[in-house]
């Protein structure tokens, strides 16, 4: 390889990685929920950053970053999130968003080359508040009713009372300018084992799986649990764990090889021990990269509602929330991503879909889109245990530093 | 039947049940939780009411009313409760306690008779801030420190501070007078419904069951839900739903005509729609009135926990909430109850064990006890369309009030 090629400073991006860890740290993790205040404070952490490469910025009214650069020539965007799931893992976003930091201060310097990385942290990709606010908000997806409506999902405070107390109410919001980026690119941790399992430093990410989230909801008769007979019984919680099991049973009959669905939430009404539930309800969601798999199994998961209302006792219905479609990544930034991969890692990647959403599949709508991914140790995410080795960590900056410089060099 | 014997004022009983009724009224039900501000108006209309029948009393330190005759002879405790569970019926509790006062107003002014009925109402039958907490106070089963720790279930707030609102803080607690009564009788709606399918009028109560309470706790793994593949999962939420559907599906060999079993509540860890359960927990109970049975259960219970064990992938652990001895009801009461309907009622009565607890079981630790149901429309309970025909609740006051004739005429 020549000489001259940038690459990554490796320990300068681990100490960058650590500082935001130190913000709002948790065990080996973080709590950094969307505008609370080790979120904020990792927000101006970067503001103050940026100029290191030759970018300025500041934070926008809906808690977005943008760094911009003055170099003429082709501009690409890159980056990630800096707000975390509750008590999560360190690197769930600030991997992506010092990655694209350090291919900034090694690209935007270097004479020899055409063009700049331009930085963007994305407020609430981890959903506190709503679902990508930040990045929907650049593409133009936002309203200031959208924002109005929304609360935190934990603590129940709106969005308008958090953006005052964070100083950016009434702050304009910064939207895309047409034709300025050639386009978006983003790492991430994998937050599965595959890379890991398979001795694999970067993943080239194929595609983000759409997110289909139903709400299932059984109605039965609350009635005493003392003195009603088994027999006269109407349990909607009985009716809802039968249609689980249900679907553990029949799903893997009609699912692709990389669907997979979750029950994440239960709940019976009244919940109390000495009471029959009247009512039950679950959310359930399903995830694939393929829309026909979906519209497989949503056929199936609405021939077995029937089928549970067809036999009784309870009265049960599917209600449709959320429906995603799948983002395909640019193909010829994932051959960028490969080529250097071959150039940084050995060539020890695979091309793989993700089943993660990011942020990476709402730029996808405006402009040409590509992630990377690195292995998470034991494929464990949201929760403070997750890690990724440090010769991992350097290894994808390298990736990702040189992508970058191949994707401007066109 | 003789011209002279007493019986019950219908209208009256009715005007009082509704009075009561429009003290926290909720649609056609009422919301007056232990200690609320229309439990304690229910507790001092009763207090003005007791000298209608000879009785004086006041409200002790732990909301027990205890309402006494200056009369010779033998002595006959009868009563309930006043308050309801959150927006529920009108009758659960005050039916007793009108009867209850309804026979003192009979009988304590009947020159011809000896003896007198003396009335209770026991505070907190519906445990919203422990288990019995105002009849165990007067049999001598509850501490000070027992007061201390209790805490209402739906508010949190201390029993100790609920005490004070009501001004009972420091006042004592009214305790049984060894030997003052014959025994206690109370009455209440079935809240199940076998008097109606069957065209009766009353039941008369054998037994009260025990009831066995468990924590089933499943420990999985959190994880994410787009990336984890479906067979590296080890999701908490299905195994409880597979645990709940093999109860329903085995409890019925091993069980008796009579045995109850309830999941009233599930709870998900930590209940995110994007993430895997790493943890769910169930509360169940069994009702019976034959330990034996409960024996069964307990073991099958224990064996299907070993077996979830060792299939895997989660594990099942099962901790033991609450056992409940049943509590034998008094055969010659019963026997007064029966010649009662007999007269009253045509006859139209059954023998038949009570699936809920009352208590009644706890006044039968240190006294001959017994009880008797009336009719619930639809079997319907602990819900605010709870109801009786008027019809039965006349023909129950006359039977109540002739069974306490009986009992104390011996």
């Amino acid at each position: 390889m020549p000489d001259n090629r940038p690459i990554a400073n490796g320990e300068r991006v681990l100490a960058d990685l650590n500082a935001l860890r130190a913000i709002g740290a948790y065990k080996t993790g973080v709590h950094k929920p969307t505008l609370s205040e080790p979120h904020r404070n990792s927000l101006a952490w970067l503001v103050e950053k940026l100029p290191e490469a030759g970018l300025t910025g500041t934070i926008d009214g809906i808690g977005n970053i943008l760094g911009t650069s003055a170099r003429t020539g082709p501009k690409l965007l890159a980056g990630s999130h800096l707000e975390s799931q509750n008590y999560a893992g360190w690197l769930d976003g600030p991997l992506g968003v010092i990655y694209a930091l350090e291919a900034a201060r090694v690209i935007n310097s270097d004479a020899s080359l055409r063009g700049a990385v331009e930085v963007a942290a994305w407020c609430d990709e981890e959903g506190h508040f709503g679902h990508f606010l930040g990045s929907r908000s650049y593409v133009g997806g936002v309203s200031e009713a959208d924002i109005d409506a929304a609360r935190d999902r934990t603590s129940g405070q709106s969005m308008r009372e958090a953006l005052r107390d964070a100083g950016l109410a009434g702050r304009a919001r910064i939207e895309a300018e047409p034709g300025r980026h050639i386009g978006y690119l983003e790492a991430h941790i994998e937050q599965g084992d595959a890379l890991e399992t398979s001795g694999l430093a970067i993943g080239v990410v194929t595609s983000i799986v759409g997110i289909w989230q139903y709400r299932i909801n059984f109605v039965g008769e609350q009635n005493h649990a003392g003195t009603t007979r088994m027999a006269s019984r109407k349990d909607a919680g009985l009716a809802l764990a039968k249609f689980c099991v249900a679907i553990d049973a029949r799903f893997p009959a009609v699912a692709g090889p990389r669907t997979v669905w979750t029950t994440g939430r239960i709940t019976l009404d009244p919940g109390a021990p000495s009471i029959i539930p009247g009512g039950a309800e679950m959310l359930f969601q399903i995830r694939d990269d393929d829309p026909a798999v979906i519209a497989r199994l949503e056929d199936l998961l609405r021939t077995m509602i029937d089928e549970a209302n067809a036999s009784g006792p309870c009265q049960a219905a599917l209600e449709r929330l959320r429906t995603g479609v799948p983002a395909k990544m640019h193909p010829p930034f994932q051959e960028a991503i490969e080529a250097a991969s071959k150039a940084f890692a050995s060539g020890r990647s695979v091309h793989m879909p993700s089943g993660a959403g990011h942020d990476a599949q709402v730029l996808a709508t405006i402009m040409p889109a590509a992630m990377l991914f690195v292995p998470s140790i034991g494929g464990i995410s949201h929760h403070w245990t997750e890690n990724t080795a440090d010769a991992d960590i350097v290894t994808g900056a390298q990736v990702f530093v040189d992508a970058c410089r191949r994707i401007l060099a066109g």
